[in-house]
């Protein structure tokens, strides 16, 4: 991947600044907890699995930090730096399970002489960073054999390189099947309000020499009538048990329009999206975000001053339009609470 | 109705400045051609029916200022007059519509006196202007009948009063339900990429008073999922034989959106919308506008520089998906061929 989203070099946290994308490509060294902390808060890097990874070396940025040797004072500077870090962004889930692998090294080493703990949360912190890129590149090898040489694609907001360690979900299965040699198009919606998609997704394919045209949200029903598209690739920020996902706004209008035109609708994501105390979609919240995202650009009003607005930030797409869901284990196919269950509890064998 | 879009001030032709809004409502007089002309120009008024009545108008003032009582030379100084007229914005149909009357006026009287003659266009271009109102008013009319007391509604683009010489289309509906008495919702899509729907339906239906949230255009579907749509109604800017219509780009994705939420679906257009000879709307032709719409906001980059972008400004809904067609003369329920030729046969002797 010509894109690092977000890598360690051994004393800081190296982040790509996404607020400065697609007009620049700056690399920022976070040095310490704070400047991560700020970084995750305003956006400069985000994306679920990419922020579990960043908050993972951001408790290991602060521990190699602390000095002295007692393993209760440093057991509870690692703890108050995790609800440091998870106060940062409250919502996202991978960053809560990446900081509560490392609470649980603390808790169950309470005693380990404190060097040998900075080591090993070290390795922990690697081991999730590893394992975000393992898993995407898993996930991308099986999503490629959905890939037809020649085919037309369609994605929504930013399921890519930007928002993991690595290839990304979605568009990892672009660069998983350019690298199996095969040529393809996709048509990337901009994703209105924040326009992830113009901003992050059209320059990361761009960037990986992707053959992708930018199209408003409004435009991706008269694209699917007029031409043949081989399929719909999004990610999922929360998945049911029944197989109800959760993503960004637009990605339901999606599935209604794929299933009209008869377009296959696959959604990318990890086993840690799967989120089996939730039987279905109608239980996952979804988060209503400020107005100003929709009636402003920038500081430029483009709607009239007080208008109500409606501006919620993910929608759910039911089991029924999904044809397929990627993970790393493989495709669950027409998934539904069956299907779920065995290709979970095939993975925890597997 | 609180805005006027276009009027005669018995010297000049007043609009409002559309591209202030929503920020500042300005009305601008314009006392000469060339003004007029920038301001079609330069989208300070915009509407396919209020750019007819606009030309129009222009015609009048322009052939006021003529100085002379030959009627051969002010016969040649009004066509070259609709000429100038008619190169302001070469793809509006109402436009040529309105000035082709204006030249028939001239053609079929070549001697009358040239006083005369001034009054006859002043005459026409009044009948233009009151035509249009009299049709958003039938349309309004026949299309408050479809709107439920307490029921919501959606429409995208502007369609309203902004786009003509009265109450609008689409939007001409909720006015007149308004004044029946009626109380309703109305979701207003903003419409990328332009924003027609947040900049200019949000801030009139708001100014009349009506109770509208506005969304941005990949929201629709799950606004649909969430909550009892009871219609969609949209404007059209041109309508084959059979019922096919092509109106804003999104419209037909609100078409297919509605039909899997079981949401009437209507479309609001006068009889000068219709056009017979193009048979269905695959002869339509789309234009294709410019990349900066959808790569940039104002001077702001909102895309990698150079991407490749498709940027159709309509789309084709096919008469299939089309609840109705509120025209002046009535509803066109389930329309096609048959029934679009009844509708408009029956309007020629009504």
């Amino acid at each position: 991947m010509s894109v690092k989203t977000i890598q360690w070099t051994g004393s800081a946290v190296r982040i790509i600044d996404q607020t400065l994308l697609p007009g620049r490509l700056k690399y920022i060294d976070c040095h310490d907890v704070e400047t991560l902390w700020r970084a995750i808060r305003t956006l400069q890097v985000r994306g679920a699995p990419a922020l579990g990874v960043a908050a993972a070396f951001g408790v290991l940025l602060g521990a190699k930090k602390f000095k002295g040797d007692d393993p209760a004072r440093f057991a509870s500077f690692v703890l108050r730096l995790c609800d440091f870090i998870g106060a940062s962004r409250p919502t996202a889930v991978n960053l809560f399970n990446a900081l509560n692998q490392m609470r649980g090294l603390i808790l169950k080493n309470p005693r380990l002489p404190v060097a040998i703990m900075k080591a090993v949360i070290e390795a922990e912190a690697i081991a999730i960073f590893e394992e975000d890129k393992a898993v995407c590149r898993a996930m991308g090898r099986h999503g490629a054999a959905l890939i037809r040489n020649g085919g037309t694609y369609m994605t929504v907001c930013n399921a890519g390189a930007l928002a993991t360690a690595d290839y990304g979900t979605a568009l990892g299965v672009f660069y998983a099947a350019k690298e199996a040699g095969k040529k393809f198009k996709v048509f990337a919606l901009e994703t209105r309000p924040l326009l992830q998609g113009a901003r992050l997704t059209a320059w990361e394919l761009r960037k990986n020499r992707i053959d992708v045209t930018l199209i408003c949200d409004n435009m991706a029903a008269t694209v699917m009538k007029g031409q043949k598209i081989d399929g719909i690739f999004t990610g999922a920020d929360r998945i049911a048990s029944n197989g109800d996902a959760a993503n960004k706004i637009g990605t339901y209008m999606l599935a209604v329009l794929a299933k009209h035109h008869d377009v296959p609708f696959y959604v990318v994501a990890p086993k840690t999206t799967f989120d089996l105390k939730i039987r279905s979609g109608g239980e996952i919240p979804i988060e209503e975000r400020s107005q100003d995202e929709v009636t402003s650009f920038g500081a430029r009003p483009t709607a009239p001053k007080g208008i109500k607005v409606f501006n919620p930030a993910f929608d759910v797409t039911p089991a029924g339009l999904i044809t397929g869901i990627v993970t790393e284990y493989g495709v669950i196919r027409r998934p539904n609470r069956k299907r779920v269950y065995q290709a979970l509890s095939f993975s925890k064998k597997g």
